[in-house]
């Protein structure tokens, strides 16, 4: 890339308002959207996506996933694309930035380089994937899953709501079940621009993560049983309380954490007891519990931890204890040329910046499965996200579309110079 | 009452039978009983008992709240009666002796004394209570309240199940809307008899138990409250984690029962995560506690300790804590002299007997407000109740029958000798 190009910049009001007419879109009381994928809001954000796409000159195709392809030819149009965008769809009480922000950051690169005439030479493609959010239709991010061919698309197509909706139904209903063959193809370099959903940058004092990977997850149910018995005439020392068990257990958990820190992370989400009544020793506790780190031997270290801590802390209390496994996606270290791209933009652009690790899943986790993959964070206010309240500074906002351009322009390289 | 009344002894057979005829109205394929208060199942129960009182001579009264009473007459008949009984209402997965006990040893009692024709001289009345487990309608021992003027009776008669039928309307139904007044009278004594619902008798080799009492009890809900934060991106250092505050209060509650064993219990049935989800730190937890002691001054001093410990966690924590008062019942003390009825019956019987405070409540804990009361217990395998596997032996069951007749006699006084 030439220098001439170091000082391009987005239009920042023309992406902030875009981003806040999206936001009306499912707009909720408390300054949220709710925006549930397939439902008529989600056809509505992506009719108006689709609008400004085909405005900016863009053609566009839908996958059978429902998935949205809006590209800009390159110069040399038989190279593989670079990918650009996210997710347009959001939590149930969602912010207005998880997601929206790389696809409509995505659409301000292609309108800047628009407005300035430049041609990358690699054709450019601008990507809303499907159901990212996983808040309707389990499992998350199913779009980008069977893009990678980590599911298949008639299983994907087959997955039911509560209300035994199908994606596939729901698809045919908004009219978004496309044409295109799901996956398949190939790309020079993905790039996913998000907001962190956490508050390291903010501590940190920093605008841009350059993301280097996504930690490794692995969720387990961990089943706790002792002896039902009543409160009253049970002597304490005749009880089988799988609330000791627990107790013990957490103890260790904490520990574990502690031991793994900074990069581990142990969260207990949610714990059930049966019969879940007052004056009943439960029977059986039902712990939900999410270990992460970025690092793959770390993660199956604290795994095995955590199994032999179940046993031992059942045994010592006369309870019997299972760990169940419920969902394991292992670390993810993104592409070396693409997090340089990233790191070289925050540069040009002039923005203190830091090396990050994802600890949420992304559709780019999936995507670096079949391209080379990066992401980019920008803060958010007090790292919170899946929130209505969720929200970021415009400064920063912007700042993460330059990094964004900058790092496309890297990576598509530019056969023609600005003209006027 | 005469040496000559010392071997006079129950007929054990029909008692058990009696039992088992109960026990197949609601019986469950597990051997247990469903025969929830006010359901055609509690009719048919109510039906049958009263069908046996008649047999047996009893003159049957049905008050307002549809409690039973069947009164065999007294040679003194203005005297005030001695009460026995208990309730026939079940578990929705309950036990055949549970209630249904108490109700039937105490219409043998009153066989028994017919066989013989011995004539107490103050008059007996044998009851069974309304609604005394609470599970279809909060709270229990609705009838024995509403008698012993704790609660209301247009309150009693308001309250509502889950498909929005009331005490009063389900009374009406069923055809046990009676006409008495409820409450407002007097007795010279009342006993209860039930299974013990506890492990102390079997595991001490005794088969009576002398209750002197009923625990206190205390309920609560603890809320803790912290920040809810993403699984993945939030360090550990970050988060106000409530179940970290669960981990510290856990720790110090179960601490204080052990301080004020072996007579204090501390359960903890329910915890309730929000939002619940396996990759969200929870942002509040709520945490059903039951605390029990059988002396005021105790269970007060746990009730103070309880406040300062979640207090001191949360603070500790940087988490907010609350404790919510849900439901004090005092400590009962039962009557020195129905108490000392027990322990010379069973003397008189030659059983293995030993003092035992309660630690369910019980209609008696309500009467007790209004007359002179005890209890006796008998063993129930392993100390199980609100269950369908509940048992007892048939020599304990006919046992503490036995007992029960000697307390009433003891209590009744007897006017005219066997004859025959």
């Amino acid at each position: 890339m030439s220098e001439s190009y170091q000082a391009l910049r987005v239009n920042g009001d023309r992406l902030w308002d875009r981003l806040m007419a999206m936001a009306r879109i499912g707009a909720t009381a408390k300054g949220g959207v709710c925006r549930v994928t397939l439902t008529d809001e989600d056809k509505d954000g992506r009719d108006l996506f689709i609008h400004w796409c085909e405005e900016a000159g863009c053609s566009i195709t839908v996958d059978q996933m429902g998935n949205i392809f809006a590209r800009r030819a390159g110069a040399v149009d038989h190279l593989d694309p670079v990918l650009v965008g996210s997710h347009l769809d959001s939590q149930p009480t969602g912010g207005k930035f998880d997601g929206a922000y790389g696809v409509l950051a995505g659409l301000e690169v292609i309108e800047t380089l628009n407005d300035y005439h430049i041609v990358t030479s690699a054709p450019l493609e601008l990507v809303s994937w499907t159901n990212e959010e996983g808040a309707r239709f389990a499992p998350a991010m199913i779009g980008s899953g069977v893009f990678a061919g980590v599911f298949d698309l008639d299983y994907a197509l087959s997955i039911k709501d509560k209300s035994d909706l199908s994606i596939g139904a729901e698809l045919e209903r908004i009219g978004y079940a496309g044409a295109a063959k799901v996956g398949g193809r190939f790309f020079k370099a993905a790039l996913e621009l998000h907001i962190e959903q956490g508050p390291i940058l903010e501590n940190e004092g920093k605008i841009i993560g350059i993301v280097s990977g996504v930690q490794g997850t692995r969720w387990y149910d961990v089943v706790i049983a002792g002896k039902e018995a009543h409160a009253g005439p049970t002597p304490m020392s005749h009880r089988r309380d799988p609330v000791k068990g627990l107790l013990s257990i957490l103890e260790r958990i904490y520990r574990l954490a502690e031991q793994y820190a900074p990069h581990g992370r142990a969260t207990i989400g949610d714990i059930k007891a049966e019969p879940g009544v007052i004056n009943t020793v439960p029977g059986r506790l039902t712990v939900k519990v999410d270990l992460r780190h970025p690092d793959a031997a770390a993660l199956e270290a604290m795994h095995q931890a955590l199994r032999m801590i179940v046993k031992e802390a059942c045994e010592a209390a006369g309870l019997s204890g299972q760990v169940h496994d419920i969902w394991h996606s292992p670390p993810v270290r993104f592409d070396p040329g693409c997090i340089e791209s990233v790191r070289k933009a925050a540069e040009t652009v002039g923005l203190p910046a830091m090396e990050i690790v994802s600890g949420a899943g992304h559709d780019a986790v999936y995507v670096a499965r079949v391209a080379p993959t990066s992401m980019i964070f920008i803060p958010c206010e007090g790292g919170l996200s899946h929130n209505e309240l969720e929200n970021a500074k415009e400064s920063d906002v912007i700042a993460g579309a330059n990094v964004l351009l900058h790092a496309v322009l890297d990576q598509a390289g530019v056969t023609a110079s600005p003209v006027h």
